[in-house]
């Protein structure tokens, strides 16, 4: 502690009529697990400064020490250490948990469901908060959206796709309900850890693998195994980061400090995704000017036969009842009440701007 | 003071060894003085937000009092009062500065230009928000993003358009740069505050209007006086709001209360965006569904038309030289840069969304 700060204090204790705010005695030492290598651009680095920001705006109240994945627990073990009390909070996304809760994947990306902007208006405006921190309380933790990615790319292939039929028998990194979308297509779905998939790449352990945008795909250097490139992500459009922070110690925060951790998480959550817009759109032009990268988009009839499947991969939560169909209908209506518009502005406006 | 708050102080000052942090001895009131009507949905909303955000951050440490335009100053002023200390912070739009230094109009929105999100990733990660202090600072005021309305809607038309010819000589409420975008195509631009305008359109003073997206427009209530709706928004695809700080009143500020106005700003600018997207998608159905307004795209020669128009906008500031000519700069290379991205993501995948 400085000097000024000392005197600080005692000047404030001197005063007491004033509302000044002693925010705690001692420091809370706060520590974020994550599932991501330290400082992989995009969610490893937006892990590091939602840290910084909550640290910042809260005055040394609260210090964070952030651990990579594997340096207390396993990238797939957050939800869990976060819950028990193993770690305050943790930096993370929702795919993780697809089998402790598979409904939970609707809060990172649905196929052919809402954009990272549709994704918002839904969490902050449509019911989606409410609905997920009912999901998570189930294990002891309260969400944030806590960064994006971004919308992904569809993914790298050693070998160029010429139609529907190479899908077939592909052993394909296509976590969540990705791989519940290409099931159909005949692919063998993989899981693993991102720090693991470009091993499994270069040694043929897997034909292909989809992780997130071109910024975090080029710095995990899936091009250097597969140099086909496909998008859009059309298994994946929105590419939200979690923070789930231990819910008995949320709830018994003051005010102020549920506040900075709230906005913390919301300020981060935009800064992430402007990040990744420019992260990506300078990702894409390396990855094929600098590195070879054959960039593709998919053959038609795998989109067509991607659409007609996607409204299958989300019966199963409407069907399942409680939870999970309130979530679905929520998302659902989210995305035939948001479509309009976007095709209104977005979709009109970037094609008259392309001018074609 | 609460007798916890005062207890809470003594021990805080008895144990200086600990970081504890006495924000200040008296709450700082600050006056907000806005360029909206009291809670008008989209900015009005926004600004009130904005102030309880750091309101509950600070732990009463500032408290904010929000004026609406015209009470302590017009909507027109705020900029100057914030800048002389009249009040400590604004609310408003970078378009309202126009006359005084025309660049500012790069901050909100530009004709064919940058989607919300692209506007987002200049100011945050592509050198924005330096350009925007340095032209600020003349001002004497620190500028925040702090809510969007997200894409424009093209305007509110009396009559129905049938091609670029019905456009000569109609008189148009149509700020800044889509006024320049506008210009040669024969119209005559109107200056109006956003409350003026409907008795303009009711009386015929103006033939048509655009203010902002289905939401605040729908609230502002054109549709009772021009029943013709056209989108999107091609001169104004971004709507951001900005909060303006005295700047020397900011730079004076402790480290954390200036974490907390920065990030209340980014985060509500966030909130904001987001509820725009809902707000004018429900907007836009019950104009439509609910007030029979007719909804329209511009005719395919006035398309080509501004757009080829588009460039010549912008020109002026890259010849005038010095700050608005890196401000142009900076802005046109985001936009280059972001361009092939948007559309190998966002364009493609709301295109196979759509099923065409």
């Amino acid at each position: 502690m400085t000097t000024t700060r000392r005197t600080a204090l005692f000047a404030a204790a001197a005063t007491v009529a004033a509302p000044a705010v002693a925010r705690s005695q001692t420091p809370r030492r706060w520590r974020m697990v994550t599932s991501w290598p330290r400082d992989l651009p995009g969610p490893g680095v937006t892990a590091r400064r939602l840290g910084e920001r909550i640290e910042a705006m809260s005055g040394g109240a609260i210090e964070v020490e952030l651990f990579a994945a594997g340096e207390i627990v396993p990238a797939f073990e957050v939800l869990d250490a976060v819950g028990e009390g193993v770690a305050e909070l943790g930096h993370t996304a929702a795919v993780f948990w697809a089998g402790k809760m598979p409904v939970s994947q609707l809060f990172l990306a649905v196929p052919f469901g809402l954009t990272p902007l549709e994704h918002m208006a839904w969490i902050e405006h449509g019911g989606g908060q409410a609905l997920w921190d009912e999901l998570y309380a189930g294990f002891g933790v309260k969400p944030f959206m806590a960064g994006n990615t971004g919308m992904s790319m569809g993914g790298w292939f050693r070998r160029e796709l010429h139609s529907a039929a190479d899908l077939k028998g592909l052993r394909f990194r296509m976590p969540g309900l990705g791989g519940v979308l290409y099931a159909p297509m005949g692919i063998v779905q993989v899981s693993l850890p991102p720090g693991e998939t470009l091993p499994a790449l270069q040694s043929g352990a897997v034909d292909a693998a989809e992780f997130a945008g071109p910024a975090s795909d080029l710095a995990l250097g899936f091009y250097q195994a597969a140099p086909f490139y496909y998008g859009p992500g059309l298994h994946e459009p929105n590419g939200t980061g979690e923070c789930v922070v231990n819910r008995a110690l949320f709830e018994g925060l003051p005010a102020d400090l549920q506040a900075v951790v709230t906005e913390a998480c919301r300020a981060e959550n935009a800064f992430a995704l402007a990040e990744a817009e420019r992260m990506n759109a300078a990702a894409l032009m390396a990855l094929v000017d600098e590195h070879g990268v054959q960039l593709r988009t998919f053959p038609d009839d795998i989109v067509e036969a991607l659409r007609a499947e996607a409204p299958a991969v989300l019966a199963p939560f409407a069907a399942a009842g409680g939870l999970d169909a309130r979530i679905h209908d929520s998302y659902v209506a989210t995305l035939e009440l948001l479509r309009p518009w976007s095709r209104t502005s977005m979709a009109d406006f970037l094609t008259a701007r392309a001018g074609g």
